[in-house]
């Protein structure tokens, strides 16, 4: 894949991220105890809204890499703390992509 | 990685896509004939900018992928047609990621 | 404000539909009858993106507006169905933005 | 309009930001010497990208408004500090933007 090098890694772990996330907050609009995970949903959309603009951002280079990825760590930590809080197996897939996730973009700020 | 399985090709089409756009755009931004490539620039935006959206609403598994897909199709196949123009390694990657993509989802855009 | 003369009543359009389908989302998750609304907040956060991408697409003067347009309308008709469907006063007014939005976005996409 | 009353002002300022900074980069691409704005239509497009993410991220309620308008800010610094370079309108409006959109980011910033 062509991809500016130095940024592929911490790329591939937001979309990653990303797609655990949505995965997260589609399946969680589809069970049964709802309004237990609404605030799940919603940190959901917005990891995965963060984790889609670094991604894109990192693709093209922006000079402002360490900035947004110490924003997409923050949403992260956010998220993966709120889906620690359920047992769903989507929740539990999504809490780990977050904490990876968390960890290479911190790297790639420090680097940046 | 935990998506959509069904979109999961798709997917990756479209943020590979998304990619060789993204550096289409940066090198071609670098380049000695900058005023050869202007229109190169705008349309390998145009192009990540519409990856980067239906990779996502795939990721959330859209009702509608097939739209969704039929556009990005079209936008690719802009792409690539004006990425041949050129001789520049980036370009060729690009155009080749472009019709990979536009293919991928024209699939999906059938199936969906 | 400076934007493409041509563009602009549809770019406010999309951007006033985004609010409402963003302000509709959000306090549809704080609803006491959230399990009724969870095709809502779907929808919502779908039109939501899909006229954010629209407006973004038209302010940098998109060779692809007619399809976006068209694109956008259709979600938009989905989103006033869907909202149509209940009482709350942010689902009315979603509703009515969703639907204004579609009408601008289809006179865009036959002009464009 | 219908949104989160206490981001409105906020929200209104990136989105004419966004326009601002999409006609620029438009216009930019258009222009003689294009050699001379290749930066311009760069950092054009880093920020109408981060003020679109921050319009729609305040549109529905984010908790991370205060890292979200700081990220903005910076960014929105930086291109009117580029836009300044040129004597080109569209710079000059697009510098402005940016200058007003910083302005209330930061008390955003500060108050969120």
């Amino acid at each position: 894949m062509i991809i500016e090098e130095k940024n592929r890694e911490c790329i591939e772990a937001c979309l990653q991220c990303m797609n655990a996330c949505n995965y997260c907050y589609v399946s969680s609009l589809k069970e049964y105890d709802l309004a237990m995970l609404k605030e799940c949903i919603r940190i959901d959309r917005e990891c995965a809204d963060v984790c889609a603009f670094a991604a894109e951002a990192l693709s093209r280079d922006t000079a402002f890499a360490s900035e947004i990825c110490e924003l997409c760590a923050k949403v992260c930590d956010a998220c993966a703390e709120e889906c620690d809080k359920h047992k769903h197996e989507h929740c539990k897939q999504c809490a780990e992509a977050c904490r990876r996730c968390a960890k290479i973009c911190r790297e790639m700020s420090k680097a940046a």
